[in-house]
């Protein structure tokens, strides 16, 4: 039926138009069905229906879809029905728990790509991804179909090295020192990472305050295939982009399917071209892999995917009950990052890490005894004048030092109200810590902790320092940190667990 | 945070607001999150954000949320982050497969009524409700609290005994003969019937061409108590309301979760305070039970959910293959109706099976033979007169006649273009060339079907009549008929079907 167009002030988060109730019935559709409205050009969009805000005749028309019709405010369109893609079918075949066809699946991720299903149609899509999931045939052709919605990078050199965590646990800053070792090794690692999504700081979120992340694909290239290594943010690229828009949905829901995790991380690889790759898979309670079982069928998985899809894959599992050194926050990881590769002592954990999933690295590309040649890069001061190298390439100050990086002014040191050991840190009450102190935006905000587990605390001494850029943030920290205590003492020590990482 | 609101013209189906990138990230919330807004008084919406569509330091706010928090344009307004609601852990249990309890079920029940759960989420809700199901107990609690969310209505006369047809089959316009034979044997059957909501005519949508059909829960007790019958739209009353917010979350899917099914009919048989029902399962190729075995275990559950609800209920599973009757659409399924209550020689299927249906009500009431009873009743004429009652109760006219009726001026015959028996028609078929017609929203629209399954047909002879109320319809459902035509017609007999009700 015709219609007469009218302004609708705000592009709704899905291309959304309003139409009275009698009109609906007229057209023969009804709420959250798809219309095509055609003026000079056509365009669908998703109906909403009401007898009160939009009057007989009159069709409300978000200006991005004005646009696409080519028309103009008053002027008709037609406006008719319009079938459900068919992709919504195979959705409703994964609800089924039948398996999917490289098409099918292939359709599914361009239509959400194209903004051609609604909220309700990639909820249900998740949905059944997190509960009837996929076999690795399915999940291989999702990580392509996936990858092939961006960009994908071609590289002179070969191989192409990568290193991915699955994250989850905070104060996770070794993703630098282990691209530096690499490269010093000779070795090529473009290496792009993400900013927080529920973490309190990403690699990139910490990487930025000393030196560009936002580098273009051609840079990238240059500056790997040059220097040999990159830390860059990975959204500043065109990779595997369709990630961003299943997130949204993704994130209220509060779900992650493991098909969707497992093609997310595999498409961003295929896209940067990675021919080897290693995953440290971060394990322990309050991270996203509780348990040793849940790791390794996660690198069984990652292990298989690889092998689908033409990728030599290794896994590193590795100690994730605690955070991952004593910081927390943007410019406190990089203090502490660039120090330990200044040399500086530093609790083992950082280092051992960084230098058994650079050994790993290492040892793919033929060195033997990977972690400890990665420590005599490391020590020996290579892997700090490649990180120097990288760091200028990407417009960072040559004469970089940790002590630049200074945290928040506004701190305050949480004491212990008993003598005993450090029996237990909670990751998730930390990162709750250092998100309300400011963090991953406040680049000064998140937190110092003095003691790990194990160790020995006496009555009135520091346990963790909250850094904030302003005093509201401090507060609103400090009150977390007396809601939800991240640190419990326990008269005597329990179990001693110590943090060498674990290789499968 | 502060920010100065600004009008957003257009109610969205849900309450969101739009929030700018950089404020999003101070506020700490990400797309699809909640906020809380200040103003006088306090308002959650979901938060859609842009860094081009809203200026930094403000709010576009729909004016029904202005409205709710007290505030005007322009107004500063206090935006904090707001945890989802509980309910929506809940919905992550059931996508895990976990008995929900009782409390648990009525939460999510009431924060979709109350417009707390976003599309995202409840569509997450319905496919997990799909894949994962619930067993009898949850259903039972989601049935009452489904119940609960509307009125309960309580009659003087006891029993009350309430008929219910799963549908899924054209042309089914018994349930008015049904309601007018239980009636006439004096029980009381206040039926509340629904408009179609994919099919050509819902009950709701043929009665209404010759009585009122929009009763308020007074008038509908006071005929029902007076008259013994009541052939009403349930979306007149405030029964179960929750449901029709469901249904625009399930339609753009195309399913109807088993458990949503259930509990959605019978939360309006216990709103309708009914003690004893009949539900008719039709079953066939087409409509939404395909088997005996799949009809077997909806009448099972419904029976076993009646035991927990404390409803004696029966089921028939009847015969649907092929439309019931000939015709299809509102006024021509009005007029059979009618015709068949004035005595007039018609096709036994609708005969029988709106006896078999009665006589099952029957007999639950104690009269034996319900069947033959609920024929004698038929020919006896006071069935008739019953209706007549009723129909004059409903507002009707005294004088009503089946010849009133008539259907669209604008009509098209479909010839057979060979000879031979009638082989299969297609229920879906027919559905789509009726609702092409203009069916229910154009009352004269639909089809007469002259021929059924089985019968002999001469190669010119007329298999169909399609009508509409206009030419441009008339087109559309005759080019529909072409492209799917909806009857088959093979040289030889294969099998006789015959169109007797199975009762079980």
């Amino acid at each position: 039926m015709k219609l007469r167009t009218k302004y609708y002030d705000v592009d709704a988060s899905e291309p959304t138009v309003l139409i009275h109730d009698d009109d609906c019935r007229e057209i023969g559709v009804k709420e959250n069905d798809r219309v095509s409205i055609i003026g000079l050009r056509t365009a669908v969009a998703l109906v909403s229906r009401s007898d009160t805000l939009v009057d007989k005749g009159v069709i409300l028309v978000p200006s991005s879809i004005m646009e696409r019709c080519a028309v103009k405010e008053g002027e008709e369109v037609g406006v008719t029905y319009c079938q459900n893609p068919d992709s919504v079918r195979s959705i409703r075949r994964k609800m089924d728990n039948e398996k999917l066809s490289a098409e099918e699946i292939q359709a599914i991720v361009e239509d959400i790509l194209h903004n051609k299903l609604s909220k309700i149609e990639i909820s249900a899509w998740l949905t059944a991804l997190y509960i009837n999931g996929m076999d690795i045939d399915e999940i291989a052709d999702f990580t392509k179909s996936m990858a092939n919605t961006g960009d994908i990078l071609e590289f002179e050199r070969q191989p192409v090295f990568d290193f991915h965590s699955l994250g989850g646990v905070p104060g996770n800053k070794v993703t630098p020192i282990v691209v530096s070792i690499v490269a010093a090794a000779g070795i090529m690692i473009p290496k792009t990472s993400s900013r927080a999504i529920s973490s309190a700081c990403g690699t990139s979120d910490f990487v930025e305050t000393f030196c560009d992340v936002e580098l273009d694909a051609d840079r990238l290239k240059r500056i790997a295939e040059d220097v040999g290594g990159v830390f860059a943010w990975g959204g500043s690229m065109n990779l595997a982009p369709v990630d961003d828009m299943v997130i949204k949905i993704e994130h209220p829901l509060g779900i992650n399917p493991r098909a969707q995790m497992l093609a997310s991380i595999m498409s961003k690889k295929v896209a940067i071209g990675a021919t080897h790759l290693v995953v440290d898979i971060p394990t322990g309670s309050g991270t996203k892999v509780p348990t040793i079982e849940v790791a390794r069928a996660y690198a069984r998985d990652l292990m298989d995917l690889g092998e689908k899809l033409g990728m030599h894959v290794e896994c590193a599992i590795t100690y994730a009950d605690q955070p991952v050194g004593n910081a927390v926050g943007p410019k406190l990881e990089a203090r502490e990052c660039i120090s330990i590769l200044e040399g500086n002592k530093h609790p083992a954990s950082v280092v051992e890490k960084a230098c058994d999933c650079a050994g790993i690295i290492l040892e793919m590309a033929g060195v033997n005894n990977g972690s400890a040649r990665a420590r005599e890069i490391l020590e020996s001061g290579e892997a700090h004048a490649k990180f120097m190298e990288i760091v200028v390439a990407q417009g960072g100050r040559p004469d970089l030092r940790s002590e630049d990086l200074v945290p928040g002014q506004y701190v305050y040191d949480v004491v212990a109200n008993k003598s005993g050991y450090i029996h237990a840190i909670n990751n998730k009450d930390v990162v709750a810590i250092a998100k309300a102190a400011g963090a991953p935006n406040d680049k000064g905000a998140g937190l110092m902790i003095h003691l790990k587990k194990g160790q020995r605390v006496e009555q009135g001494e520091t346990l963790f320092t909250i850094y904030a850029d302003n005093e509201a943030k401090l507060r609103r920290a400090r009150e977390t940190a007396l809601k939800y205590p991240p640190m419990t003492i326990e008269g005597m020590l329990l179990k001693r667990v110590s943090s060498i990482p674990v290789r499968k």
